[in-house]
């Protein structure tokens, strides 16, 4: 017998089938036999929630740099997929993460394409990612974008290997089948702005004089949100011990110039969790990645509980419940596909207190 | 050897091979194997160019109108599929339609979903669709919208079966993983507004003294544009005699308390062509959707040309370039996901000018 | 003794009064002695209560018709003074009005300026404006804006009189020093668009797909606002029987690219009060001048009551108390700076109702 | 002979006269006897040009101070008149400035008014402002500010006195009818929050998760911006050696939950000009307050020629050339009503440069 959701799809002696065979030809499906798997009660993917720790990966990005440079591989990553969507390059349904590495002496060479891109950086201090013209020196817990379109490159002029999280939105503009790439021809751009301009210039609460954000670049022109600062703002604001149930001390990074979330098509935020502090359950439509930046604890997500210490990265599907518990005092960073959700009038979450 | 977007995926005499089995235990993939097909240089998906006749269409779901009741389908539509996403349920990479049949007497019962969906009537006049407590009287050309988790039902109280286009993003809340569903557990939900209200209240370039749109619900406060009004908009404007070489004449539904699309997640466009104009090839990257309304003619896409005629109904993948070719005067109702590209900053045109 | 809000002006001996005339000399005042009277507990300015009966504007405006042509005049315009603002050309602190008479055969000729103006047709059918253009012919309770910095003439090619009420923001331009003026050096404008071509394109809730509102020209690209499209909304409103106790039913005219108000210096409102309607006191602060268009009663504001019939024209200064008799179904035009007051944050208003 | 702007006020034996005289009784002005001094070819007000030397101000109220408290006056401060504005307590034709000193010991006690204030930091250190629970201790060159309707008040805890430079909207709110103010009754409020607070939670290119700026209180939530900071990114800024001809380098204080001004009235800038920079003539419609916080140099507004030092205040009107020549580097803030014009499409500039 049909459920409420799925109609029968067989029925009337056969005739049903012979129906679906014959317009199938035309390039046409019966809705009713597919329609509770397209429109379901709550969110329904095979997206699961799973923990990587760091001293893994490292193992194996250290193998992968014997392997292959990162000039050949145009980037060295190894790309973190969820365990339920395998093969497909994925570790939330819209989101890409992965774990690049740069040896000392090596250049991943300049390129642009409309992927947006987040870097957070997990071990390793000194090599440089430049982007328009500018360079920024790379530290760990620094989160570092590439905005859509723009030229950038990395290199490694230090004497120790430099790793870090990537997180795009490959899945989101594959599926919006809006993908540009473009070379550059040349390992590393010109450098035409001195390092820090543009924190100095949009990051310091001014704005110049003449600037005004354009609806078609709606990436925060700060494109370097280095960690001290960050974790400064952190630690002011832990003396109003004002605390969120769901969240401990949790902020999300910004466009300064138009107070938008820091990338258009992902969310970043970062958030401080006192040891002993154990959040409430809660949930939300935009399935998140986890990087762990200080401290140590665990995460119970859905039916599964990881655990997690420095570097290590997790992530929490859509609308599982998900509660944190820190040992020590400790930092998460994560991000989401939030501000598409957000934009689309789609973004949902339950605190858990109706 | 290896091409410059794909790295060399085997080398050093099966190390390669062995790292990547071992890594995929963990979870992880080189990212270099895959990078090729995940960023590319322009877009290119499976979507292919396509269109469906209405006569055939219509043929089928006379067929399907005896083999199933709208009740008992819920919604008795045939989904059309892209023939390069077959089994998926999908026009275009992001989006869905379908063709809905309504028959004398019958009722596609109240419910409400995370999914917006819009209706354009292809045949058949005075069945009703009820949106939030107000019922509309659907005519031919008419563009209705059911919003976002708004409940709604449709009807059809006349002695003639109702057929119209159902376009929704179901792919993208798929993709999303923010599907909620809810059913009202009624055929009808309580009238309590009189026909027409909110056409008068929100869509007479007036707005209620107290009404302030409001971002988590973006979608048009107008949820029916008569195609009357619509149509007698493009007669006016063909006296100006002022042709877009990539367009005719083309306008875009929209918000009237914001001036956005008339829906968060897809574009709809009303265009008149003139009889035996002709325009200029152009691409963009939102896939789109079209269905002739009046007149008749033939488009080229890509390498695929396709007739049409009133009510037929045809597809053009994202970056494909379009040109069209109206024999009579024509108009064209389409739509497609251009508002999640453009607040995503991914949208893109080419206008074959330069 | 010197109250609360303003400290002893004088004091010590004369001391104070010496300092006084001190600083005097180098541009200087002490703020305590004016205190009191710039920061105000609540709006207090000159601004009083009136209303001005058509009859007698006409009566007036007759006999300026034989003492001055519209072309000498360049605008034979009667300005409304309000009684507590006398000299100052001014019907509310901010916004000025007047009654502008365009005999048959007379032109006003082409000119442009920052001011923003806004024409109400009180009597008389068939007389244009052009804008940008652009000719509409204008009917009682018609709707019409100049925009700022826009080509404006008017004229009258019919055999009867035509007179309008003008709303512009002449003190406010004044007072933000910011004023402009052209003349085209002509009587007309060239006509470059159809009549109604900019209701058509931009106020069928459909935009053209490559139109894009500007934030340096906020003024609603629709400049005709027909009285027989806005009547036609409030009748069909009307049949929801769902009465506002302090507006009955109040909408307000938009710039539908926005769904700001129609013009960015002040707002503009059309309201329906059925026969016997007596609304709630209200008060706000955007002192607003009121024309009626249709019905008679009677208004209260503050101590005042002001007695008005068709084409009568009347004002409420800020925050004082009002409250509107229908006798019959009356339809009342309002404007005022709300927008400003609005976009600075400063509009309060007060519902009667706490 | 009545020029072009001004038809012929008298005319017709007298009859002209007469009618004025008659509509006069019925509060009406005939408009073409007014019409060139109420719309003008180009800003023209009674502002004039003008320095204060601080050494002036500080002789005059270290007088002031042995004449009044601060807890008497509620306010201890000097208001900077515009020489052709005497007697309207402006600085600007919509702007006011004062220079207020509280001395040690002293408290100005708790109000709150929808007038928007700014503080610059002139002369003293370590004294303190509260804003809504939280205080802020006060250096030279310091901005800081008290937003519409929140509770302030100031305290000098130090042994010695401190100045600041008052920018309030009191014209504007008055000009407006909007004044509001309402006295706490205690000399200090209660504090809620440690100091630095509210910038690390909004000032750190961070916002917490849950904040959502507000269109009905469009000020900065960030209401101190320590000069040291913004001193820092104008030295980090010089090294790209990116001179603007008009303004040498000149950023704005943004509210970085929006990107807009910091206060919804007025905009706040600073700039630095190098030793020896001579600008280019520039004008602009929003008359500016200009204070010298670094350096010493002259500037050209109109014909007249201002010297000015550090802690000097200067007023540059509406539309009038203003060229800046710095002897040695020097810092400029300054404050206009640039952001009511932006928002109200009457903001003008002319560079010069065509």
């Amino acid at each position: 017998m049909a459920s409420r959701d799925e109609p029968a799809k067989a029925g009337g002696n056969g005739k049903r089938e012979a129906f679906y065979e014959k317009i199938d030809k035309s390039n046409m499906t019966a809705l009713w036999t597919v329609l509770g798997s397209l429109i379901t009660r709550e969110p329904k993917s095979a997206c699961r929630p799973f923990g990587w720790r760091f001293d893994a990966i490292r193992e194996a990005m250290v193998e992968a740099g014997a392997l292959i440079t990162a000039k050949e591989a145009e980037r060295r990553v190894l790309v973190l997929e969820n365990p339920g969507l395998r093969g497909q390059s994925k570790i939330t349904t819209s989101l890409y993460a992965g774990v690049q590495l740069v040896l000392p002496g090596e250049v991943a060479p300049a390129h642009r394409h409309s992927q947006s891109a987040l870097r957070l950086v997990l071990e390793g201090k000194g090599a440089h990612t430049a982007v328009e013209g500018e360079k920024v020196m790379m530290s760990p817990g620094d989160f570092i974008i590439t905005p859509s379109m723009t030229w950038h490159d990395h290199g490694n002029e230090t004497d120790e290997p430099i790793y870090w999280l990537d997180g795009l939105d490959i899945p989101l503009v594959q599926f919006l089948d809006a993908s540009f790439l473009e070379h550059l021809g040349a390992d590393e751009q010109p450098i035409t702005r001195p390092n820090g301009d543009s924190l100095a210039r949009y990051g310091s609460n001014l704005l110049p004089v003449d600037f005004h954000p354009s609806a078609a670049s709606p990436t925060s022109p700060v494109f370097w949100y280095p960690y001290a600062r960050s974790r400064e703002a952190l630690d002011q604001l832990a003396r109003a011990q004002d605390w969120d149930p769901c969240h401990g001390l949790r902020l999300r990074y910004v466009n300064p110039a138009t107070g938008e979330h820091a990338m258009p098509t992902m969310a970043t935020f970062l958030q401080l969790l006192p040891g002993g502090f154990a959040t409430r359950r809660y949930r939300c439509t935009d399935a998140t990645v986890f990087a762990c930046l200080e401290g140590g604890g665990r995460s119970r997500i859905g039916e599964e509980t990881i655990e997690w210490g420095p570097r290590d990265i997790f992530v929490a599907p859509s609308w599982f419940p998900v509660s944190h518990e820190a040992e020590a005092e400790s930092v998460l960073f994560s991000f989401s596909d939030r501000p598409v959700q957000e934009k689309l009038g789609l973004w949902r979450e339950d605190r858990g207190n109706g």
